[in-house]
């Protein structure tokens, strides 16, 4: 988004959402108070809100979130306006539809990230917005993307969006319908109490939803069977959309989640900062879909507070190793490389209190009088540093320093992730992924062996492992 | 972007650019200078610039263009000031590297869009950017990200923008070494002239280039190795990387046309305005890269004159025409469907002047007394109509409409475009296309054909014709 997309209104605000000053007064006193929300749940994790990783963590949230969900200080008539042109359709002794007077235009596959309602969490949408034009006129195509960002930029629920969306477009520029398609993936919510029993977390939630006016407001429309045509491409068709009305438990996964015995004891002033946010980012905190949020961001936070994880983990680890060289056990000191890769992981970015997941792959020699590490033990010491406030680089470290002297110090460590920070604040690049390596003992320098273990990371992943 | 990237500074820049104030009232005066440069370009197309679709025209094109350069405006320093954070590396009395001392970390797809400096149109990258932490500290993994956004927001040549990528972040945050890997395509660059004796100009021209600093200095050295394997998937390795100091003749289409016998015509006025832009940008009008740059943005411009298409179109449709029920000609009316799939087109849109392409499909019902029409005709078609400024509403119906009398009525036209403006503006939705229809005759009521032709598109899509 340029600059021009930042720009603040005093006038009211459509779809009912309650209007919030923009002066900088009041920007500044909404950002003051969710930066003090959030050293209250920086507190309530138990950290030191002075380290110098968090220190500035209060302000780059603020930013984001109030960045994230700039749609509520956005209106669709100030985008539509201007942008619609006139645009001829058949000529009046033809039979037919085309440009101006009916002929479908659809923009497919717009990137959006969204926030969960429910948990707060960012989700991401592959949008497909079509609309029929009518009156002899035609709107700019990028105004279609704009305007599915404006409300992509608030608390949402998918049908919701695409309804919204929907609404607007038909509103604002008065086609002879509009229809909007989303693909919703929103991340998995891992519980530390339950990760270890989860046979797999992989590719998040995910729901089509669709939302249709005007000439596609009968979901049995001809028009409708020509739009997904359109997109077919993608895996979509009429039978996997979402049904209207389908409760929302369907999708956000937090609200799936049996309550937890700890839900009960959550610390009350993390979760009336909570409110405190939601509050000053121009949300009705009264909402009733809004009700139960504080407590499930809270309870998800609290997956990853600081507690003596090393303390914990020595023990297990401990109980992991094998006495050197017991009976039965085969040595391997020929450089044969072990290798364990596409241990998944989640953790949560200290810079911005956003998710990181991904996998994690460990590479390593066996000294001499050393036994394999078994998958269970390496995953469990994966989750052990994933549920923190934390950095990539960190916990790629952590991960290789506490496994290598189980081994003999010859460890490589690859952690590959992406990372929700870079999505869903201002740079927004949807696509990029980050990798990240720690090299022991001789994997330092050892080229060789190095290289041979990144090639079956290459492999594993091109063969989809 | 947010408007937190947006700030104007009055300080110098680095890496040579020469500074331009970025006060409001120089803002302005740039803002104008573009916009009346923009109206002689049109004026120069032959266009009448207060036609509706070209009104906002100009003013449109001089935020466009500021927006996709104000990397020139924008400071490195100020990016990745305070995003440097204390992060240990591997204990001392270990070997090994990891953490904030020399774990090598790498941010990959990172999409940007940058202006070729040869010839002023957009080109894409697919950016790779990894450094080696020193002195126990990592930067904030965005900041690869944006830094790598400043130089792209400016007029480039791939190896230029990763080296000023690479020297930038080893001045910026003095790590062991940067390593910058881009993948870059550009926009074939057709000419009207010649486009029917192409074989084929799908896919642009690509370029890998790579820029090293520090330990990434030596082409040779391991860490590369290292740095290519974690990018192994996108098809990138030591071998296809472009040579240093290879010619640019090698990248931007436009340098290596054929200078055109219309080029000593080039209208001076035009290339003027172009030259006006450049400095308007708060480039160096005079550095030598950009000397012809002018003449050949004009010449591409030129492509897409308004001339009286039709009038030629006539003519040569009519020579195509069979005569009705020729001997030897087949009469089809037990509703075969012909079809024509991904006719490729070039056109430029007339609200941003900035190119949109991508492929036409073509169905049609032949009506007693017609004939098939050659694929060569409808490609003609095609091209006459996309060699003009457009909109892709209006070209789906033009050609819908030219191809109708020439088969009895019965026609569908489907065209799926990238469109620049939607990816190098501001709104930056990479994967985006549009889908636009045009139907007439009995397509506009029968949905079983239509889904018979839209069906056809899909599966020539997914076997990836």
């Amino acid at each position: 988004m340029g600059c021009f997309d930042e720009v603040c209104y005093n006038g009211e605000l459509e779809n009912g959402v309650s209007l919030f000053g923009c002066s900088e007064v009041e920007d500044e006193a909404n950002t003051v108070a969710i930066e003090d929300a959030v050293k209250i749940l920086l507190l309530g994790l138990g950290e030191d809100i002075n380290r110098e990783g968090l220190r500035k963590t209060p302000h780059r949230v603020a930013k984001a979130l109030r960045e994230g969900t700039r749609g509520y200080r956005q209106k669709v008539k100030d985008i539509v306006e201007g942008a619609l042109f006139p645009e001829a359709g058949i000529d009046n002794n033809k039979i037919g539809h085309a440009g101006g007077a009916g002929g479908l235009v659809i923009v497919r596959d717009i990137d959006l990230y969204s926030y969960c309602e429910s948990c707060l969490l960012p989700f991401q949408v592959k949008c497909h917005v079509g609309y029929v034009p009518s009156g002899q006129r035609v709107v700019g195509l990028s105004k279609l993307s704009r305007v599915a960002e404006v409300f992509a930029k608030r608390l949402q629920e998918p049908q919701r969006l695409a309804d919204e969306v929907c609404s607007a477009l038909q509103q604002g520029i008065q086609p002879a319908g509009v229809a909007v398609v989303l693909q919703c993936t929103h991340i998995h919510f891992p519980d530390i109490e339950t990760i270890f029993l989860e046979s797999s977390l992989k590719g998040g939630a995910k729901i089509h939803v669709s939302s249709g006016s005007g000439v596609f407001e009968n979901k049995n429309a001809d028009v409708w069977a020509d739009f997904f045509y359109l997109i077919k491409s993608r895996g979509i068709d009429m039978e996997n959309i979402h049904a209207q009305g389908l409760p929302d438990q369907c999708w956000c996964p937090s609200l799936s989640t049996k309550v937890s015995s700890k839900t009960g004891s959550i610390n009350p002033a993390m979760v009336t900062a909570v409110f405190s946010i939601l509050k000053s980012l121009g949300e009705d905190s009264v909402r009733k879909e809004l009700a139960g949020t504080p407590n499930r961001f809270v309870k998800w936070l609290l997956n990853f507070q600081s507690i003596d994880m090393d303390v914990k983990l020595n023990g297990s680890v401990c109980g992991g190793i094998k006495p050197l060289n017991a009976a039965g056990e085969v040595v391997n000191n020929d450089k044969q490389i072990y290798t364990e890769l596409n241990l998944p992981f989640w953790s949560q970015c200290e810079h911005h209190i956003l998710p990181f997941h991904g996998v994690v792959h460990i590479g390593y020699f066996l000294s001499e009088g050393f036994s394999p590490i078994g998958k269970s033990l390496l995953q469990s010491i994966v989750h052990f540093y994933g549920f923190k406030l934390q950095v990539q680089e960190r916990l790629t470290k952590q991960i290789a320093e506490t496994i290598s002297p189980l081994l003999g110090g010859n460890v490589i460590v690859v952690v590959e992730a992406s990372h929700t920070c870079m999505i869903s604040r201002g740079i927004e690049k949807f696509g990029s992924s980050t990798a990240t390596i720690a090299v022991l003992g001789c994997f330092s320098t050892d080229i060789a062996s190095r290289i041979l273990f990144l090639q079956s990371i290459a492999n594993a992943t091109s063969s989809g492992g």
